[in-house]
């Protein structure tokens, strides 16, 4: 009962697990040459598994590293490592990163609130991999990692929300001290400096030592179903207590999505948010929900450009999605 | 060939004639009785003109009285006058005010530029008075108001014009210190302090002393026909410059006025202003182009209220707005 409410909240949960080996200095430190008998080792581990693809970085497109980046399956930081690589299975639920901050970074990204399950999943993983591999681990400490912010269980659980009630009714910098009191972070998910691009925030523990998985795990998805009953009821108070207001953002963002001549992402994201936030008070309906989902991800700078096919500037590539975004919505209004 | 294209641009022209009879004080220093008395004779003359009505103010409703304002057919001034009284033609491009700032204030509107027409319609008028009533003229100083910039002539020849290609090209302050240095002045249509909502903005004669009827008609002309040859050349400049953002200022426009759930009078005329150019440029097609002029009356602030039958608040009006917009814009696109 509470998994179908709290899902109109988070979006996805995600599980990551920061490993290094044991016979080999960090990524930062390390040579070419032996940052290649990493991923070979590690590679060995998970393509045995069955599923997983390897990429290396060096060897793969600039549009295809950066799709994978708005997809959130791989950093930055692991793009500019010349020994960098990422192991992907075929729906991309679970990453592997090799050589990024440290050797070995595997998340597992599920939709809705699914922790435990993506836990699992990773956890999995893991056991495959030290079945071969000896991972650096010291009896006091824990996982020894890159950052001393990651030393311990090398965990981060973290989940991205859709907070659209606690934005609107500015009651976010309470929420965030909130979480920040629990030793948790939230933080805007699209662009750092942008803490609300689309009311997407991403909630996470701000550390790994000190504490099991399992204990972890569940602070956080406390904390997120917490979050999630207080972003409910606010909506709720919105659509009550300002219904003009709410409805006015919701059908002006309906408007501009399937009328504007160029769109940025950053606006993109923000009218979408107000299209999902209506969809969810029933202020407007669409034949397929879960289109503005996929629009979302398909929207992105560097994903449009590769739909599109062509080799687009940016002003064009603001056209073409606006364009795109009036195409797939405009029909599918009840 | 001009008058269509020029047509383009200017919206209407207006001719004003400020008169006062010679054995009475200006209304500012009159008794109710005498007032009257001014009333009495005034309509006299031009009810026997046949097709006037007459409206006193003290006896008309506040609703109606506020429309006629937004149709420029009176003043805020008159309907603050007990005695104040406007006689109306029945296509209302004839307004005889009396008892305003001065006793009597006729003015002829027509659409385009028609000051000569506006004029000559004005003067006919002004004719049939001055067969019963003796105004007050003096030899040397020409006709005598109550405010010294409107003695010599007593008229004021006004053309408004719809200008977005010189406002978004930032043309604007340029154009109002030539206006000047002419003896020309150009302000907002709508509102003192708002500049250009809508794009529209009317031109007078600054003074009315030292210059006949004739050469102050041929100077407001020749510098209305001036201004809309650079407005129209702006407008192609901005097309072909700047396609894409004149696009999605179009597009965006026909979104809102098609989606917003409320809108308030000021963004309804930028927005109006925002369609009217895009139907100029092609860029967007009405199957009744005409509408939008019509709209743009009916969607002042009491002629809505008027229209909705109802007793509305201000927040309601903006609800009505938006329905009422919507509803007479979306099925007219080609």
């Amino acid at each position: 009962m509470i998994s179908s409410k709290t899902n109109e909240v988070v979006i996805s949960s995600r599980i990551r697990l920061a490993r290094n080996l044991q016979d080999f200095a960090f990524p930062a430190r390390l040579t070419e040459e032996k940052a290649k008998q990493v991923l070979n080792k590690v590679a060995d581990c998970i393509v045995a598994l069955g599923g997983f693809k390897v990429y290396v970085m060096q060897k793969l497109d600039y549009y295809d590293s950066m799709v994978m980046q708005e997809k959130h399956l791989i950093s930055n930081k692991l793009v500019e490592n010349p020994s960098g690589a990422v192991l992907l299975n075929e729906d991309e639920t679970v990453s592997i990163m090799v050589n990024e901050e440290d050797h070995i970074r595997a998340q597992c990204i599920l939709e809705g609130l699914e922790l435990e399950q993506a836990y699992r999943i990773i956890s999995d993983i893991e056991d495959e991999i030290t079945k071969n591999i000896d991972l650096a681990f010291d009896q006091n400490l824990g996982y020894l990692t890159a950052c001393i912010t990651n030393v311990g269980t090398g965990m981060r659980a973290s989940c991205m929300m859709f907070l659209p009630g606690l934005t609107l009714s500015g009651n976010m910098t309470e929420l965030v001290n909130y979480a920040s009191s629990k030793g948790l972070t939230i933080r805007g998910a699209f662009g750092e400096g942008s803490n609300s691009e689309g009311y997407m925030y991403q909630i996470s523990n701000a550390t790994s030592l000190g504490l099991s998985e399992r204990e972890i795990i569940g602070r956080v998805k406390e904390a997120v179903e917490q979050i999630s009953a207080i972003e409910l009821a606010e909506r709720e108070k919105l659509a009550k207590n300002s219904p003009i207001l709410i409805k006015d953002r919701v059908f002006r963002a309906w408007g501009l999505l399937t009328n504007a001549y160029t769109l940025s992402d950053k606006e993109f994201l923000k009218l979408i948010g107000d299209l999902k936030l209506g969809m969810y008070l029933n202020i407007i309906r669409l034949k397929t929900p879960q289109l503005v989902t996929k629009l979302t991800f398909q929207c992105m700078q560097h994903s449009m450009a590769k739909i599109s096919g062509k080799h687009l500037t940016q002003e064009q590539i603001e056209v073409y999605r606006a364009e795109y975004v009036a195409h797939m919505l405009k029909s599918k209004r009840i």
